[in-house]
């Protein structure tokens, strides 16, 4: 048996998710299933995040077991020729210990956020980002974003169908920043709870259009209360950008 | 009679080009049919360029006149609205002399052509950019255009097909720039040849995979021949940037 640790960027608009579902493609099925098509073997794959529907990743960190002598390189090369037309790619391959685990070793993870803030429809980037007509304060966003850095009890900003087994979280970094017309949010953390960082973003939109003053993301946050959330953003503007691992910090 | 000068952006995946064609959907019958539902007139864009199908628009400058007295801003908005779920948007709307010509008035265009330098298949630039697998020498690709630049005889790129009325150009600009995995060639002109871009794009592609060495784009240009061409590259890969008229000059 080798362990194989896989580098996978993939756009989240045709699948139900990253992990297996019973009810449609998920980006696990596809990539499983172009493993069994290279090896004859039922592999797992296990990844550092799990991804809502539409979310997309430039860069998860996932890895399977395989019995069969295959190099990494010609392993990668055989899953993208299987995966094809999907849109998943592994970027990619290289054989790991085999008590490396993509999901428990993991010790931060990151995304971005993409809002497109412009009165237009989205054309080229439809999918690709949250288009937002009003115009959005993103200095404001930025100020209100530093109240929830920390560690916190994220109950507000954490959805119903959250498994995690507390709602206390340390946040690294929550930035704010615009390019052009795109307003920016880098997120990162050990491990964040379901929906956080689209519930997060959702208030900050808010703030940035001025129906949220700054200080009502910090009472949101203390209210502990999923009643206070004032919007969760949708989830096509969110990517999955990067998980750390210890041994290569 | 009002003439409307529109900025228009557009994926040009779905369509057999900008202009109007017999054979399938294009970017001018998409809006000339959004501003029929929205003024019952018979409009008829006219645009700084042609583009072939797949290539994309950032920022295509176009014009039409309307009877009807409607303001350019619900104009923009009520275009938009009609035209989803096509991938075309007006980014911006305002009223023009009568004597404003969207193509003849034009003195100067720009494209950039992306290439994807990786292995992994494309998922999220999917019809975005053209993927090529070989590293490239982006330098010598930059050294080898400047080859290109300035008054010549473009017949060697230059689609048979094209109906200027001279195949001699004054090339303004053609630079090479490597970001991260992406390859980016900026070319500005007055005018184009029709594939001229993608024509340059793949002679320069060939001199970064090494299939080429850099003297041979001057030695191809001077042969004034189609048969000399490389490689035309694929359309997907080229955007419209930006058109310019000196009284915004």
């Amino acid at each position: 048996m080798t362990r194989l640790a896989l580098t996978i960027e993939f756009d989240g608009t045709p699948f139900f998710g990253l992990q297996r579902q019973p009810h449609g493609p998920s980006v696990q099925q596809t990539v499983e299933d172009a493993a069994f098509k290279v090896t004859g073997e039922e592999v797992r794959l296990a990844s550092a995040g799990r991804t809502d529907t539409g979310v997309h990743a430039l860069a998860m960190r996932s890895h399977l077991d395989i019995e069969k002598d295959i190099e990494p390189f010609r392993l990668m090369q055989a899953l993208n020729a299987q995966m094809r037309p999907d849109p998943v790619a592994v970027t990619h391959c290289a054989i790991v210990a085999d008590d490396w685990h993509a999901r428990f070793s993991c010790t931060a993870r990151s995304y971005v956020y993409r809002i497109a803030n412009r009165r237009a429809p989205l054309t080229l980037e439809k999918n690709r980002a949250w288009q937002v007509p009003q115009p959005l304060d993103a200095d404001a966003m930025h100020e209100a974003a530093q109240a929830l850095v920390g560690f916190h009890d994220f109950t507000t900003f954490r959805s119903v169908q959250c498994q995690s087994a507390s709602p206390e979280k340390t946040l690294d970094r929550l930035d704010v920043v615009r390019e052009g017309d795109h307003v920016l949010i880098h997120a990162a953390a050990r491990s964040f709870l379901h929906h956080q960082v689209r519930s997060m973003v959702g208030c900050l939109a808010l703030v940035g259009m001025g129906r949220w003053e700054i200080e009502r993301v910090a009472r949101a946050l203390e209210a502990k209360d999923r009643q206070e959330l004032g919007l969760n953003a949708p989830p096509h503007g969110l990517y999955f950008v990067e998980a750390t691992y210890p041994d290569e910090a």
